[in-house]
């Protein structure tokens, strides 16, 4: 199914935040689609668009614009070369739409008018759209049974303004083709979409209380709603409830790229058809509600209530026309559906909605600020280097940080908060030896490379976060993919950061595997400076470390491989510094040191602070820097001091400790470090 | 049918300088609505919107906005207090919408949205819908005849764009009103409009080819088209020729009053319902033929050709709905339409589109400068006081005239080519003797009244211009009506001033009648000043007058009533200065001076020019005025001079001359004048 992208423009996907707009972006993308998003997320979030990055491991081009803004839409298009567009963009609320249907007809109608106002303007002929079986009406106006299941050919009828919409924007694009033939146009007529992506990370977020069966019967499951009503008991079926074809999302997308694919296949012929997409098979009420008390695993309370006005008995798809023509099928079974939901809505319980979790954009490339706040800390981290951006417990701030986004970029930023990697500290002579062949890394150190070179990670923008709150602590996952031989590093090494904020606490994790290649080094760190003193620098820092024992090393600061012990102050004062790996462990070879406890490695506080702050870690060495080389235009030399955790200095360079950092394919690199805070009593 | 309007807002009719448009807008103030316009003129004419005004003697705010901006029209709901809307504006050729037809769906389906939109936010809920039996789509699929005549509950299935957007509209308005039943929706379903105002001003004006069959015929008829093609003969009718509903279009204006008021009468009951405009009566094709040969008078050529697609026997209107629920009727004949219509044609054979005649605003409060260029002659007229802004003959220059709008509402406007009215020159201690009653008249030059005083028709904006171009010439009539005690006169005075523009000539012509009051007194004039002379002063003008016999006047400027001979130069040369009342007969005393001869007054020329200026008029006597007092930033002392045809001076208070300026009731007062303008050989 791959297409070779390089000669093709990019889909612009519509709505593509959205429930099925962003399981549909990334089948696009998994089929070797180009895609850009535009999204007013007037009902959906960036959120979805964090997680399609992380999920599909590249940038997926964002606008926020409303399709009913001529310009801003028309600007993505020069921006982007676009090639045809899938059209999600719509307030889809049946209910809501009786309420306020001049919102319905505007967004809707007016909307997909401009858009196609745009693609005219661009020469831009190919949609695909999504319709809806709504717009068949009544089906059963025709007797009972005559036309279920239902066909394309089915006389259309909608019976609510949210249908007409989808109905008149048909219209609009059967009479655009009768036009200009050359037009191809797919509308894609949906039956019952159910379920989620099944990594759990993807799924339908509805807002207020749901107006369909499977999303309120999961807030039932998670305990947001008390009982599902069951509108009706007394229908012709096999237990009395009305049938619906539902068809798991994840299928309903593929049908897009099957509809793109088919027009792309036209060539120069223009087209508009209409296909169902739907499974052919009716499910009742009493189906869905055992598949998911199935997955579920408990019985979920229900009440059967009177029939609902206007609902029907049966609604099922005669899905033939896209079987044959798109060679396209629904794979997927409820009981998929079911199960993924509640994956789904286990691991979000609130849909993409985290209450005292927001971001805001920082700087340009996409770069954004996560900002969490768990009662006493408030914790910010950017997509760029998955860096620690401020830290802030009890009213103090604990770390040094930039608050101008383009602070980080420069020159004199001295990797402040940043994710290091995928090598931390010193490379002697930038060579990696690897299984008898050498690597010539860039030398940005004088004849060392240092924290990777000149594009290591905290130059690169990581994918996500997956932000979750569970049991009292929030999880955000940064996904980074370091490209094979990026400043001179082979493989492709897939990494990510796992951030937990407790209420007085920050772990931060990390999990790397090779993608692409045999081998590589791994070593990887976070470069916080702390500062608790309230003042411009250190001194005065009070800090009990749990081990005296240090790597040696030469005039170079790189290690001779020898470990000694020294004596060590408990106070940064003036002539005290250091730039010195410390070792906690002197036997551990682990690559994946997350299954070790937590040791502590230092305590610290100064007199001018109310916190304690300590650091502990599954790692076996941690460099200790008192900072005297930071010189930006805000922070001195020894204004922030950083503990390091990580493998020993230089370890890819000495036989004893390489296998700490050396990563061969199928293993995984892994290490876990906290920070925990305590109020002075 | 009148209805008191104080306590009622404006009805806005968008679309208003259209054809039904401004038909309608000229019924609904005949019935005493307040109405503003809001048009694009997109397909439209501002000239319709002048003629209106011509039409209804009275002014109709009128705004250059396009529906779908939001911001622009919601200015027009703060500028008036809107009470109510009839929607008019909308593309509405059928042909042209299948092949633009997203133009289609966004003029008129966003269009309305918009407009909804803006109802909303100003909380206004009446809206008359401008629909089309066209949403019925081709009513013989229910059977030949089952449907016909249509009734309003036949089901709708429009065939084409332009249809399908009345049809969606319908289906918003319809939800709205489900949504909020306050609502009150009166959609308007027309049939076939035919003809045109009786009057001869207003009516269809379409641009191209004309797809309807009568503005065809009248194209064929008036030389524009070979002949008619007749589509089919072969159907089963009377004749063999299709069957539809043809409508007076000042019967379907009515419609419109009669729907508003039945809106109105529902008080705070809303309401949704649709009310077929037709006659219930169907014409074949030739009934309406031959009904428009006996309008024009002759046979007109057509041809039989075979049947147009989409073409069906008969689309007759049941209207018993709007006869019984409105109470209105179609009272019109076909023949009424075809007699109407011709008049308008022949009348207007380009429609409003007038070769070598603009517009452009100029200043505010309305005021437009109308241009006429008539080979080597060019013309420019303003409302404001009907004044001749300029004329420009073969390139010279040939009378002062403010380039900015602003600079004739300065007091130190000389009265610049502004017609003089309703009373020119000086009545003296502002005391007007009218049957035994004397009437205090403003004075505003000493103790006299000068040119009526301080609110004269030079200070107001005549309604129209109607032009016409016929016979070489152009025609342009403009209205004012001077309300009875507009300082001090008595009776309201109806003055059309009919300009004509020859290709060396420029006539106008005054008529003036009562439409209010007994008795009053008019004197008509043009104040231009001439000047030939390529300078600042006249000095040099060399002329010819064709009398020596002027009015004595004491030392207030003030007629003795003795007419008395004088020696007269021919040059005007420093020292040589007038402001003096000549005669050129001493015996006329008509009131309506129009059937007299055109006597030459005055011939003149300068060596500096080419043009001999002619000045001749059916009028009495005449002012000559050397224009000492000419004092503005621009110009100055005897920068032009006058030569202003009327009345005796001061006529008035003559008992021997006031026949010529006393107006009764049922009178009629009138005056020619001409500029003629040749090269010297």
């Amino acid at each position: 199914m791959a297409h070779t992208t390089t000669e093709d423009g990019y889909v612009l996907v519509t709505g593509g935040a959205g429930y099925i707009g962003s399981h549909t972006v990334i089948e696009l993308i998994n089929n070797g689609y180009k895609v850009v998003i535009a999204d007013n997320l007037s009902n959906s979030s960036y959120d979805a668009v964090a997680r399609i990055e992380y999920i599909v491991k590249q940038h997926v081009p964002f606008y926020n614009v409303d399709i009913k803004d001529f310009n801003q839409l028309n600007q993505v298009f020069q921006d982007y070369n676009i090639s045809g567009v899938i059209h999600f963009a719509a307030l889809k609320a049946v209910g809501e739409s009786t309420k306020i249907p001049l919102k319905y007809y505007e967004n809707n109608v007016t909307g997909t008018i401009t858009l196609l106002n745009v693609c005219m303007e661009n020469n831009v002929k190919t949609i695909v759209f999504s319709s809806s079986a709504t717009v068949y009406g009544d089906v059963t106006r025709f007797g009972p049974t005559e036309m279920i299941p239902i066909p394309e050919t089915c006389p259309t009828d909608p019976t609510n303004p949210y249908g007409k919409t989808k109905y008149v924007i048909e219209q609009i694009l059967k009479d655009i083709h009768a036009a200009d033939p050359l037009w191809k146009v797919a509308i894609l007529r949906y039956f019952n979409p159910i379920g989620a992506h099944p990594s759990g990370l993807l799924g339908e977020d509805p807002l207020g209380i749901p107006n369909n069966l499977l999303p309120y019967l999961a807030q039932v499951a998670i305990g947001r709603r008390e009982k599902l009503s069951v509108f009706g008991n007394d229908y012709d079926s096999h237990d009395g409830t009305p049938i619906r074809d539902y068809i798991h999302v994840v299928d309903l997308a593929k049908g897009h790229i099957a509809a793109l694919d088919y027009l792309k296949k036209l060539n120069k012929e223009g087209l508009y058809r209409e296909w169902n997409l739907g499974t052919g098979k009716g499910s009742t009420v009493f189906d869905i509600y055992y598949a998911f008390c199935k997955a579920v695993g408990r019985e979920l309370p229900y009440e059967v209530v009177c029939r609902r006005q206007g609902d029907v008995l049966d609604l099922t798809a005669k899905p033939d026309r896209a079987n044959t023509e798109l060679k396209w099928r629904a794979e997927l079974s409820i009981q998929d559906a079911c199960k993924d939901l509640w994956k789904w809505t286990v691991e979000n319980p609130f849909g993409f909605n985290i209450e005292n979790y927001k971001w805001e954009s920082f700087g340009f490339d996409n770069d954004r600020k996560h900002i969490f706040k768990n009662e006493d800390l408030k914790v910010s981290i950017c997509n760029r280097g998955a860096l620690i951006q401020d830290i802030n417990f009890a009213g103090e701030k604990l770390v040094l940080g930039f608050e101008n986004a383009e602070d980080y970029k420069d020159e004199s930023n001295p990797y402040f908060g940043t994710t290091i990697g995928r090598y931390a500290n010193r490379i002697k002579n930038g060579e990696l030896n690897l299984n008898d062949k050498t690597y010539k890394l860039t030398k940005n150190e004088g004849n060392n490379t240092l924290h990777s070179g000149l594009n290591g990670f905290d130059k690169q923008n990581f994918f996500g976060p997956v932000v979750k709150f569970k049991d009292g602590e929030f999880e955000a996952l940064f996904k980074s993919v370091d490209k094979d031989g990026n400043d001179g590093f082979p493989g492709e090494l897939e990494t990510i950061v796992r951030y937990k904020v407790g209420k007085s606490s920050l772990e931060f994790e990390y999990e790397s595997k090779l993608v692409k290649g045999d081998t590589t080094a791994v070593n990887l760190t976070n470069h916080s400076y702390f500062n608790t003193c309230h003042q411009s620098t250190i001194d005065g820092t009070e800090f009990k470390l749990s081990t005296n024992k240090i790597m040696e090393v030469d005039e170079l600061k790189l290690p001779t491989g020898k470990i000694i012990s020294t004596d060590v102050p408990a106070k940064l004062t003036l002539g005290v510094s250091f730039d010195t790996c410390f070792v906690v462990d002197e036997k551990d070879r682990s690559l994946d040191t997350r299954s070790n406890q937590l040791r502590e490695l230092i305590e610290f506080t100064h007199p001018n602070s109310n916190t304690i702050f300590t650091i502990s870690s599954t790692e076996p060495a941690f460099q200790f820097y008192t900072g005297e080389g930071i010189n930006t235009s805000q922070f001195g030399s020894r204004s922030g001091f950083c503990i390091e955790p990580s493998r020993v200095l230089n370890a890819i360079n000495l036989k004893e400790f390489n296998k700490q950092v050396i990563l061969e394919k199928g293993q995984i690199y892994g290490a876990r470090n906290k920070y925990e805070f305590t109020k002075k009593k």
